[in-house]
């Protein structure tokens, strides 16, 4: 039998400003032998993220950054082709974290078993994987919307975007979204019944449209993006305001600082809270969170929008379209 | 017997700025007769406090604006000189709300009695009141220092922060303050026992003496300044780090927007938690307040400054002192 080749997407040089194709390298490695208690996967769908951005710069950040010429690490989901532990069986399908591949051998610690009769095998991606979990814990524990309350959330047509959306409107909130596009706002206001949603790239005065789709105020605000658009957010808070700080996208890639009105006076003069996380400071819940999103989902509650490009070679151009918003709910690669 | 009359001073303008003797006018006005249930008090001590700034401005802030034209509202400890109330007698000592007045016809409901046997009685304004009681909540409340862990609080010499880093001294935290004297400094360091102190005022790189002064990071910040010095402060978080926001002196007097390094990605970086306060938030817990501070300054623990100015004259200018640090812990009037 001739060796099985892998091939990768291996981070080649650190991007400044918006990443392109050279800061990637493309390369095809043999597969290692089967050792006892392993496992040899074949990548059905990978994940491109907004975080992965952060790991590619050598700036510390919540999560320690990509090493030069090694793959780019992120979730995937894979089908088991050839097995060497008593625990897993070719063909079951399960959930991996070694990024940018076609192929890896991984041990059975390093996985977990996804169950494809409970929803479609890329939602483990999505709406019951990393996204829906963030969405869960950051608008619950750290947003805690009331019935009636106003909730805001940017990124509002990206894969946490519209979960948290959608669990605000399970919890009776009134929801607002901000996206990038007249199509998001129609998907966002026809299918998954938002409020009212702003397209930030046809609106001349986002203050004044944040004050109009928001006449009682905002009481959560829960920030994907960051920038000129959580400015005009923040200057609409009522008192006693939550604000999940979940993503700043609006500056992954931006080359100079950060500079912008001081959000503690709205702070202060609101008592409101303000609290970055990520969805590991909850990993100790993760089953809770799963089994309630994937109750919502076969209850009809809650819908899951996914945009898929096909083949492995369009790995690097699927991440890319994030940071120019063409995808419409998760972005995944179907290898 | 002639008419008593009382002097007050009352709001005339609304600042522009750093307000001006000129924003105020002085008056005098016959006192009414006392009604059942009515004391006569005689001030003692008049409180002025930063926050008062912000309500000689129109804009909505966490307490409504002054009215033009009325005494500027606020907390005083006085005697008791008349009296219609069985629950009050001539001589005693007593909590009010009324401000910049010699003199106050207020109804027993308006009063709360002092202890003077507890501590002296200008402490009602002080440690033992609203600035002991934000101190006390705002920390232990939002900040929540463990053993071990950084506190770093700006406006340390002030009567919020000096009591801040007492307290968190008392739960086994290292506490670096930032001032703007020499005389502070020492007074910090010395007097208190802070471990390191920094006056702003003289050091060339405020983000370089942040890092030498807390080698092991940051974990809480209590801000009571805003502006650079906060900027200063944030790039060195731990985290999980927590940031109550008290006040914001620096920008009370502010006439341009508030701008600086956005501080969201900073707080994502470090799953960090800000959070706006006022002391009122707590009032159901104010008796547990008072009484821990009490056991505290009886024991020994607890210290407490005041700076006291003489002469009801001298109100305003006790004031404007406070924003040019004029004062070590809490300011008061003697009338």
């Amino acid at each position: 039998m001739p060796t099985l080749m892998n091939r990768q997407i291996r981070l080649k040089s650190r991007p400044t400003g918006l990443p392109t194709l050279d800061n990637f390298q493309f390369v095809e490695v043999p597969l290692p032998p089967l050792e006892a208690g392993q496992v040899l996967v074949s990548s059905r769908f990978i994940s491109v993220d907004p975080y992965m951005r952060g790991r590619m710069s050598e700036r510390k950040s919540y999560v320690p950054p990509y090493a030069l010429n090694e793959p780019i690490a992120g979730g995937v989901v894979a089908e088991v082709v050839e097995t060497k532990s008593p625990n897993f069986a070719v063909g079951d399908i399960v959930l991996c974290g070694y990024g940018w591949q076609t192929h890896a051998v991984v041990h059975e610690d390093q996985i977990r078993k996804i169950n494809p009769s409970l929803a479609p095998i890329s939602t483990a991606l999505g709406v019951l994987g990393m996204p829906g979990l963030t969405a869960y814990f950051g608008l619950l524990d750290i947003g805690r919307p009331a019935q009636g309350e106003t909730v805001v959330v940017s990124g509002a047509a990206g894969a946490v975007g519209m979960i948290v959306g959608q669990i605000a409107k399970i919890k009776g909130a009134r929801v607002v979204g901000i996206a990038g596009s007249d199509a998001k706002v129609n998907y966002l206001t026809q299918e998954l019944g938002f409020d009212a949603v702003i397209n930030y790239k046809t609106s001349p005065d986002l203050n004044r449209a944040v004050a109009k789709a928001c006449p009682a105020g905002v009481d959560v605000y829960f920030d994907n993006v960051g920038g000129s658009i959580s400015d005009a957010v923040l200057a609409h808070l009522n008192d006693g305001a939550r604000i999940p700080i979940c993503g700043q996208i609006a500056l992954y890639n931006l080359e100079q600082a950060d500079v912008g009105p001081r959000v503690q006076s709205q702070l202060l003069i609101h008592r409101a809270l303000m609290k970055g996380f990520i969805v590991g400071d909850y990993s100790a819940r993760f089953g809770e969170g799963i089994s309630q999103l994937a109750k919502w989902v076969q209850d009809g509650q809650l819908k899951f929008k996914e945009t898929i490009v096909h083949g492995f070679d369009n790995t690097v151009n699927a991440f890319l379209g994030l940071f120019s918003g063409e995808n419409l709910g998760k972005q995944l690669v179907q290898v």
